[in-house]
């Protein structure tokens, strides 16, 4: 299972929620590895806006995150308003760069935790979502860079949340249809360098695990919390979107619950 | 623009003509960077054959060939019947391990050299033709490799070289329609680890190059001349094939050639 | 803490106890992983001797071994009548593939578990140990590898088992007399090709775990059992050496064992 | 033979001169590939100085710098007022990250175009200049990390200036009276985070190139020219040191030339 952090806020160094000795994604990501065993040792990446560029810088790399020394450089040098970091464990496509998480495309950045069922049956259903034009875009071979593509392919420029909204719908249906015992889990997030959506949805009741937290006027979104004052952190219900637009308060929305209360 | 070696006859040891100090594909590959400038240092690979296994061994790799030290170990180490060897000048593709060739599929293996006019918007079409059931193996996002599941597809592992045909013919089709200025350029290699097929073909006139060499029952096929004694290899036409089945004499074949014309 | 296995007997396929689904190194790894949180991460190592040349082959990576597909080729289409592997995880030194396990020289091979006590600081002493002619064949920065080189330097070609005696001692006392509260852990293997050493050492009550297993005439040595039935598995008692020497059984001999006690 | 540029001036993004289309160092490097032939392949580095800390970022990668999409991304996100880029095309040792220039030490940064003649014998030698408590920064094996140290060691953080030209003039000795036929090349870049300095030397007549260029106030230092236009280049004669103090005019001192005289 992977593990993802989202910021947004005041510009600070990656370092603080990534790389720094305590509570950070990559020393939690250890302590994970102590008590669970599940290593997330399958490449890892960042991706950050700045002011300069509308697009975001990205760095991912095939090695784990612990020993990478360049990560730990960069880490401390960008400084960044937005950022997202996330270390993969593999659901099964290879560990190469470009099927390392996040994605980009443009202004628009994207990761995500968890899986589509029966990937390998319905993998070109769902590539059949993506429009030609950004077909090409598609470099990599997992789903989570298809279901990236086909939310921009369904509007996503224009409507982030509804483009997503329909592309999960569309997605639960080709599951659920599929017979697919292995189910959709989508703990994901995606932004276009301003405004900052967080999901937490599966067709069932296994949904990952979302929390966020609110420091003045930061807000930090991750997979899992990444201390253990679990109390600091606030769990997102499933079938839940985090809704962070610029310049409006931080809320909750319920996503697609009907939808899969109705699949089941 | 990429480099390749097929081998089959006595078993001999890999290093024999991949990384040998005269006259081997890496040596030949820095020298062709000496004099042309064009580099292969985007990834490479080996495949090859034993008597334990239908299946062949696999080794890629994405940081050149001349520095890493594992391949020349493997060469030194492993001895075989049958072996491809291939360095990689990527045509826009990615640098990573599924994206180097050669490609297996069970007992098949594949390389080429060459390019798909216009890949990046036909390659929909392309993958079309892979049937749902192979869908699954294709693990990079190259041509090449959708090319090979194709040809399986077709039946390739029944008529090899029927099946290449059909697919070559159809690609051929496609790449015409699409308006590409691009060419499709095949100079690709085949086998099941029995017969050996390797096609030179173009839908235009600039068909890459292929040449191959007979010594005793050993056949040695090259993308390129391995050393400057060009004399002793010989060229196969464009739109021809090298048919090399066991316990036949190897012999030139046409291979689309009316297609071509009639396409222009 | 490093995990490996050496074999010596009859030609096997390296998977069946470095790749294979139950029962081998890279398995065993990942259920360590599970049940103890100790990743082996940082690295990874391979090393075979095959008919046709005197020193070994060698495939060693920096990408963790359970990811890697280039190794399940390599385990599955390699045999070997006497072959190494290793799992790393560093001690400090950066994960790059000379500092990876085993290290070879001509026909000598050697891997090692352990750490030798404050090595920052007493690194050039023990560099020392090398001759000038072998220290060109220092490629990488661990202890491991220049214990290797010094026990060659010491005679190790024509006395394997006196030269790391005296190396081992007077690390012991190199290290004892820097203050060092880390001790020197020697958990380690050796061979030339034909007879095989396996160590049991250290300079407290702390000695790192060695096992071995006889079956017919073939001899399995390994840092941790390889599953769970313990009982199959025959523990080396602390400064305790396994000498295997070609067409002589298999026994077990004291090592260094007053000179630990002396020292304490 | 390696390439690479030094910045100090206007804080600006890194790929102007180090991935940018036109006269950078990467597209430089693959023209000197298309008409040289000599390939720098081996391993590439970054390193930078921001506003928040006195260390430089670092960013060092054994995969070509053409084909790394990462070094696109940083390049172009990265801003700086002083930073260093580096393509190697290694001289014996291996292509890790840490044999990969720029080196760094605390607030100093070092890179290296050259040779130290016969370093697999007089090695030794060379790392005894280096103090113990330096000792334990020597990550790599390389001869340009040993001299980096070396000069710290000699008291580079007071006087950068003569600790290099007293080490220069060490190494010098050693060389020579090593009989080495290979010689001492030393075209090198030197900084603090605040002055810099650039050097041309060799213990013979076949120093390596060393050119620079003055716009406002900010400078440019090249191991070759990034464009044709060799006119805007103005080259340091061998024996000479650029001098770029912090608030003071760049200049070019002398450096050693009576000792290379005199050693002939």
């Amino acid at each position: 299972m992977c593990r993802w952090i989202a910021y947004r806020g005041q510009p600070i160094a990656l370092e603080q929620y990534v790389t720094a000795p305590a509570h950070s994604l990559i020393v939690q990501s250890l302590k994970a590895l102590e008590s669970t065993g599940s290593t997330n040792g399958d490449g890892f990446g960042l991706g950050w806006y700045d002011d300069q560029h509308e697009d975001p810088g990205l760095y991912r790399e095939v090695r784990p995150a612990w020993s990478d020394e360049n990560l730990r450089h960069l880490c401390r040098h960008i400084h960044s308003r937005l950022f997202f970091a996330h270390v993969r464990a593999s659901t099964g496509t290879p560990t190469t760069r470009p099927n390392c998480h996040p994605f980009t495309h443009g202004r628009f950045m994207f990761m995500h935790n968890g899986q589509i069922g029966n990937w390998s049956l319905i993998r070109r259903k769902v590539e059949a979502l993506i429009p030609d034009g950004l077909y090409r875009a598609r470099i990599g071979t997992t789903d989570s860079e298809a279901v990236f593509l086909a939310i921009l392919g369904m509007g996503g420029d224009i409507d982030p949340l509804g483009a997503t909204m329909q592309t999960i719908a569309t997605l639960t249906d080709i599951v659920n249809s599929s017979g697919a015992k292995d189910p959709l889990r989508f703990t994901a997030t995606l932004t276009d360098g301003r405004d900052l959506y967080a999901f937490r949805y599966a067709n069932n009741e296994s949904a990952n695990t979302l929390y966020y937290r609110e420091v003045g006027e930061s807000l930090l979104v991750v997979s899992e919390p990444l201390d253990m004052e679990r109390s600091y952190w606030r769990p997102v219900p499933p079938g839940h979107v985090i809704v962070a637009r610029a310049g409006q308060a931080t809320r909750l929305e319920p996503f697609l619950g009907e939808r899969r209360v109705a699949a089941e």
